[in-house]
């Protein structure tokens, strides 16, 4: 591995790279159901891309399939999420202690993948104090102090719109690599800072849109039998 | 529009449905800028996608710049969220009343845009009566009788893995036209029903992949210069 990966990593496009996630959560599936090697078709059926899609994809970082044996589930998995950098293990903390904040916090899914939530920071008094999930909440004005001093690697930012750039600077300053940010607002920082924006309604607009086609679609079948029934009553 | 709309639709691919809403959430703040025109090249420097791109992707469904003009903000914005459905207005139940389904519920922005909660479907006996947002939380074997009484368009499922499926079994049978999903797992839905799963962790796997590539090229810029500095002293 070593330079190899790094090398090869320099060429996988963004896109490739929001897909890798999605193929690891179908073969974890596979492995947890005891399935040792899938072939590109199978794969295809299973995960809704092509077959020739899924080869390019897994091609970029030598994931080779074998000719009439396929991908083996379990070297797959542990290349992907060693690309994805989950052999790994990162410090977060959350700014916001709102639902969202709390949904966040009680996700234990991602302590098992070896994302830590070190601490909640909050302006409310009230919530300053409590513990979610085994998670303290702290008070905001300790947030730069704490990730410094705890070499936290990931920000999450779960405040309003209006907040979101002071919290993105103040991580920033206090050293973080990276920031996840579901304010629905887009923020600014550093270089040398990751961020990663989430739109939770990007999806629901999505959804609208193929509802949306659905009901053209059974309305254009409707109107076209219409007219052939009045055609053939005409005749 | 009508049929011309209609079929320009079918052109559309996935990938572009997906990038349209971040186009819109532009153009929106362009516009309470009072900014009235934009040209392809200033678009590009403001989101990050190349100029040709974006013209591509706007040219899909006649959204034409006018050359030395550029884009109409405003003819674009309501372009675009016809194209995604957004003239018009969605009923919507929210079935699981833990933090995410409170923090669904809570926010307020969807509201404004005719995404309205009508309704959040419990089992946990303490919570239903409660009101979240001014939305009444209902016991969940009310689920399906409510769907089909108030012609409920969407169902947001917020609950466990483990419930996912019944769930999306019972939004079907009542009625729903699409399914926004955020249990962490892959559900099955009719054909006639819209599915859209939110793998909330996706793009924190994607933070991950990108601070790992940073730490890696620092690394390397490291090892770099300490060959040069010993290359140097050797010299």
């Amino acid at each position: 591995m070593g330079e190899v990966t790094i090398k090869d990593n320099e060429k996988i496009s963004n896109a490739v790279i929001k897909r890798l996630p999605r193929y690891r959560r179908y073969l974890l599936e596979l492995q947890k159901k005891g399935v040792d090697k899938i072939s590109s078709n199978e794969f295809s059926a299973l995960i809704g891309y092509t077959a020739s899609q899924i080869r390019q994809d897994l091609n970029n970082f030598g994931g080779f399939g074998q000719q009439g044996y396929g991908y083996n589930v379990t070297s797959l998995v542990n290349e992907i999420s060693g690309i994805l950098g989950l052999d790994k293990a990162y410090k977060m903390v959350i700014v916001g202690c709102g639902n969202l904040g709390q949904a966040i916090a009680s996700y234990t899914h991602y302590y098992k993948q070896g994302f830590e939530v070190q601490s909640i920071f909050e302006i409310n008094p009230r919530l300053i104090g409590m513990r979610i999930n085994d998670v303290e909440v702290r008070s905001y004005d300790e947030l730069v102090e704490f990730v410094e001093e705890n070499k936290t690697d990931i920000g999450i930012i779960c405040a309003t719109k209006a907040n979101a750039q002071e919290i993105a600077d103040k991580l920033s300053f206090a050293g973080v690599k990276g920031i996840w940010n579901f304010a629905t607002v887009d923020i600014e920082v550093p270089e040398f800072v990751v961020l990663e924006n989430v739109h939770i309604s990007d999806s629901l607009y999505a959804l609208a849109y193929h509802i949306n086609r659905n009901e053209k679609k059974k309305q254009l079948a409707a109107e076209k039998k219409a007219a052939e029934a009045a055609k053939t009553a005409e005749e």
